[in-house]
């Protein structure tokens, strides 16, 4: 490298994207470049911000550029993604959304959704159980949906479900029930009463958003919770939590472990059996 | 930043993009890049590999995305790439093409091109003089034709031009006649009898070919030389040059400079007066 060259972007290098509305607040251009660089791959994973108006015909033009090998999507696209997949995983078959695009070697593209994945894994490295548990989550949109339906494959004994759109929240239950009958599924107003964890699914907290996803003043300190949000790293309900002595599972977390699982699906060009 | 994180890119990050068929060879990654951040722009450009069919919508999609400021256009699409921009600059007119398009401040896309400018700072930065001398340029395609333009503005005393293409060679002479009359420009072959300044513009001595660009066996120590290939860097003609005590130009220097002057014009998000 020469003074007047970076040495991490070149005609060579292969490109990912992430698509949003907004898009500073993403973290994936940082991480997922990453974990691309760590597998000794010359790519990289830029922003990219696209309006609602211009969805279609953008997106098109990216997925027609021939060094571009992948799309991750983020809010509010994971559903109007779903139908630029010519094959789709099991997740996304399930949430109805996807949040990565990958193009194989035989140049199809497939979608798939890991957030929910990305969610239970973080629990797994944290060691903390889901199975028998009862759980409060927050937001039945785009990654609420996700953690849905990946959290119904995990056993727990109870799900209350707090969604503002009563159509979807009664989609993503008949969703998690289909998946475990056996799993308590309730649609309700957010509470942490009989609850072992509570999941935060909803943006409410985002950015400079300074209110809390639930209406509480304390929580108590045996609760896990779970802030899907990762910008702020310390959303307002992750500062009260861990002013209350609850065991905080951050936004991050759900993120490394949602990346590693992409990477692997951006690289190999497949979809997991 | 953290081991699982790159510090190049993130969410905040502008972008901007080379587009080409083919892309590996380019070189802006790198430079531009380098040199937006040297200005501390959190910004890189990547490379875009644009098939001939996709121009039009890949292009269009392009320009909609909101976090992308410009684009540096190049073989083969810096003509096709003229009637994109709402205002084009001098050079571009008098070119017909443009290798920049950036988005201003005021939400308009403004084109100009750089090739030319590029060769005439490397000769500024080098206190290199071209007002009043006598120049043999050779070649005028797309960067010949640049760099004509721009040499026209210059005040040389005499221009000889060799151009195999007899029209293409006509049309370039015109144009520097119609920017300065008083500049003698003929359309001969290429010597350095009555010359100071020897340009080649063609792509003989490009890559693995061992030509010269005229011909010739030894060269006045007192004339100047500037070859416009950056690839490679010691070309024949400029190996000869050196041999001979000449001053020696390169095309590295032309690029430098002609960044250095994109890059103003993607910044300010104006066109020079």
């Amino acid at each position: 490298m020469r003074a007047d060259e970076v040495d991490y972007v070149s005609g060579r290098t292969r490109l990912y994207g992430i698509v949003g509305d907004p898009i500073v607040q993403v973290r994936s251009p940082e991480m997922i470049t990453a974990e691309l660089r760590s597998r000794d791959r010359d790519a990289i994973l830029v922003p990219l911000h696209v309006a609602p108006e211009a969805f279609d015909a953008t997106i098109a033009g990216l997925m027609a550029l021939r060094n571009l090998d992948g799309l991750v999507f983020t809010i509010p696209y994971k559903a109007r993604a779903l139908p630029l997949a010519q094959e789709i995983g099991e997740q996304a078959k399930a949430v109805g959304a996807i949040n990565a695009l990958g193009r194989g070697a035989d140049g199809l593209w497939r979608g798939e959704i890991f957030d929910g994945l990305g969610c239970i894994e973080a629990f797994r490295r944290r060691g903390l159980a889901l199975r028998g548990k009862r759980i409060q989550l927050i937001g039945a949109g785009g990654a609420g949906a996700a953690i849905a339906v990946a959290l119904a494959h995990e056993g727990p004994r109870a799900v209350r479900l707090t969604e503002l759109d009563a159509k979807r929240g009664a989609t993503v239950a008949a969703k998690m029930r289909a998946i475990d009958a056996s799993i308590d599924v309730t649609l309700a107003p957010a509470s942490t009463d009989g609850v072992d964890v509570l999941m935060n699914a909803s943006p409410v907290g985002m950015l400079d958003d300074a209110r809390l996803p639930l209406d509480v003043a304390r929580l108590p300190r045996e609760l896990v919770v779970f802030d899907a949000i990762v910008k702020p790293e310390t959303t307002p309900l992750v500062a009260l939590a861990e002013s209350c002595g609850c065991t905080v599972v951050r936004g991050r977390e759900m993120m490394r472990g949602q990346i590693a699982r992409m990477v692997d699906f951006f690289l190999s060009g497949t979809l997991a059996a």
